[in-house]
């Protein structure tokens, strides 16, 4: 089938694209930033595996019993390759400190490895192949996203679940080593099984949606590799996901060239435990405490120029809760201008939002929103006592280019999250997935991030 | 909470209402409807097992194992609730012969009782109480469809698979005895699980949804049960299902009063094996030829007069092969002026569709498009000869108000569809199934609904 570009066969020619990504063709920074992904979604995953909606849902699953062919990270069950790819892929959104892609103004990874790595377990698939299919996945994932952003999201569905769903099919059926024909239809039946609602945010269907996207794409490529039948064109047809669920379709967009040509070149990683869009000022707040060495007691002004989206997302004035706290501009800049941690999950309690030294800083800030920002930059200024101004700016949306400081920082993140779940196994992990990659299947990665300190 | 009608809870008034019916209250004539509904199931469902969606389905999810505490209808294995509801609920709609409501524009029955069988199989609740929990949930999926017509059909979502979601979720919620608040909680993971492409039609992907609808359900009511949280104003709340999913948003329409105080008794069977849409034709032109004894050499000109909305679904002019023959309106109604069979799953053919009597008559209709006719109705006029003009008319979207003469004609329908896949226990289950109810289990019924003639 040619792309006629009249009316794009986008469906078709993302699976065509996704069939022919081959490891050995990948660029080394992609790879790197492919295992720095697996590395970060096993450190937000081991925490995740025991919180509350994980635990809840892997009773209602593990209940029913399955051929254990698949590890819960964090558990000490194993299950099926279906059920993993669920309990898994909520835990991995279950602390909200996952991976992020402007995209999909949604989160890659924990809708596509869940179910790959947990299919890759059951028919020891080797770690290169788990490689290049993530790649093809997480590029599916954001073409299919900007094929229907910024509508889709701003209409209220949440991207991570509906076109992660198609996303984690692109992987699944690229482990399975689907031909182009069935793997268009395994986007087909993923397509039609995807959704979740941005509504449910603040409840636990949040991180489900990420179980759902993943699993969904598990059984979607599992079932079109059986002969199952859907549409070729589920995407962009007439009454298709795109037609559905968005006003938005720019097949230009989904099909234009990417950086190291795969859009995991663009993928943002978290470091602080609060929302993705407090994270450009709190790296601005970071920049000029350090750079010229203020004290929190000297900043008599702090001003913070965010783009509007903010408003609606992270702006609670006065926070009570540890969880407000993560949507608070005011207060996550004053940690940051405090010199507080603002990585730890342990850090957003409920007492750390009645600190005076952070709600004086909190209170004296003022917030101006500048439509012609994008969505994850600020500048942050402050006036000390003297009279002095001075500011920084930070845009959290470009992926940032020092994979080995990147890297550092991500090694930093891991041994916070794994250690106290795994304890001294997490350094054996962390190597483990440094290096990812070759012949070797992923059981042993699988083995090493089981739960218990055993 | 009350109901505000400046911003009317309907979610939370649904699960109020659902709550609050109990099998003692019923009017007798919802138990008859409600009855028919399950023995018109178990009819369609039983032939439908052996259609290879429902055997590829079965064999990705019966190869993870699981625990056998459900029993797969026209199969001999038996496995875990989720999974029954998902298989049987595609078996059930996977020859399109199911049960219809004009509340939802599409199929009540098959989204709520598979995985409302399967629970009550689990739990060994009593047919009394799947006979609540079926109005109950044959109630919401109705209410909720009325909230969100005629526009979430419209724009393309399959209402079967994603209200049916949440009446399936109220069936369960209802068995298993959750409180209002769980309940509405049950229905907002409902709610975010929702999904289903009218485009997938003509694919495997339409039966499934019926599938996924029925599982999804099961596992709200489920997870609600375990304390899994989500909104308790999903429906309607800003981002939630009616706002992302349709134009339309009537809660008058969704709270309003129904006969026999339940919209079973709006319930539309199928008793033609071909698209709802034609029913109304078929009725009208076998009434010319049995009135009238009219021999369909007779006959020199056929009219037929439908509203608009049948060309979109089943005007297919000359229809090929059978699938076709099913949405082609002039030759269903040339079935029907030549007295053949419309009702058997085997009548249609490809060869049928190239029967000289019936292509004479199709060749000779003439369609009309009269904008105020409701969906389902239809006039058919046919001139003689010698000149005399005999017309009829039928409108297949009023819910026979005989139970008697439809019981009668439901038990022919399901002899002729379950006798070929069980032979003689057919008699057996179909006298258990008209009298559904009591305090005995289902666990007798759906032995009688395995597989195999033994």
């Amino acid at each position: 089938m040619s792309s006629d570009l009249s009316r794009p066969s986008v469906t078709r020619w993302l699976a065509e694209r996704a069939c022919a990504i081959r490891r050995e063709d990948l660029p080394d920074a992609a790879v790197t930033i492919a295992r720095q992904c697996i590395l970060d979604w096993f450190a937000v995953t081991l925490p995740g595996a025991s919180e509350p909606a994980v635990t809840l849902l892997a009773d209602e699953l593990l209940s029913d019993g399955a051929r254990p062919v698949a590890t819960l990270v964090g558990r000490s069950d194993r299950t099926s390759a279906a059920n993993a790819a669920l309990i898994n892929g909520t835990a991995s959104h279950a602390i909200d400190f996952d991976d992020v892609n402007m995209a999909i103004l949604g989160h890659p990874t924990v809708a596509i490895l869940p179910g790959l790595l947990a299919l890759a377990e059951e028919i020891s698939a080797s770690q290169d192949e788990v490689l290049a299919a993530f790649v093809a996945g997480y590029d599916v994932v954001c073409r299919a996203g900007a094929l229907m952003s910024p509508g889709h999201y701003q209409h209220g569905f949440h991207a991570t679940a509906t076109v992660g769903s198609v996303g984690a099919a692109a992987a699944c059926a690229r482990l399975l080593k689907l031909d182009a024909e069935t793997t268009a239809t395994a986007y087909g039946i993923a397509a039609t099984m995807a959704s979740g609602l941005k509504s449910m945010f603040g409840t636990m269907c949040k991180p489900l949606h990420a179980g759902r996207a993943a699993q969904n794409g598990l059984q979607a490529a599992r079932l079109a590799k059986r002969g199952f039948t859907s549409r070729q064109d589920a995407l962009e047809c007439a009454q298709g996901l795109a037609a559905t669920q968005s006003v938005d379709f720019n097949p230009e967009e989904a099909m234009k060239d990417a950086p190291l040509d795969h859009h995991i070149a663009n993928n943002l990683f978290k470091y602080h435990a609060s929302c993705y869009l407090t994270h450009g000022a709190i790296e601005a707040g970071k920049a000029v405490r350090e750079r010229h060495a203020v004290s929190s007691n000297a900043i008599q002004a702090v001003e913070i120029r965010v783009p509007p989206v903010t408003d609606r997302v992270c702006n609670i004035a006065a926070p009570r809760t540890g969880l407000e706290a993560k949507f608070s501009l005011r207060l996550t800049v004053a940690m940051a201008l405090a010199g507080r941690d603002t990585s730890g999950i342990a850090t957003y309690t409920d007492a750390l939002t009645q600190e005076p030294e952070l709600v004086r800083l909190r209170d004296m800030a003022t917030i101006s929103f500048d439509e012609a920002l994008p969505e994850a930059k600020a500048e942050i200024a402050i006036r000390t006592a003297d009279g002095t101004r001075l500011s920084a700016i930070h845009d959290a949306g470009v992926a940032d280019t020092d994979l080995v400081r990147q890297g550092l920082k991500l090694a930093a993140k891991f041994d916070a999250l794994a250690v106290p779940v795994i304890g001294g196994r997490a350094t054996v992990l962390r190597a483990a997935l440094t290096d990812f990659g070759g012949e070797e299947t992923v059981g042993g990665i699988m083995a090493l991030a089981r739960g218990g300190m055993h």
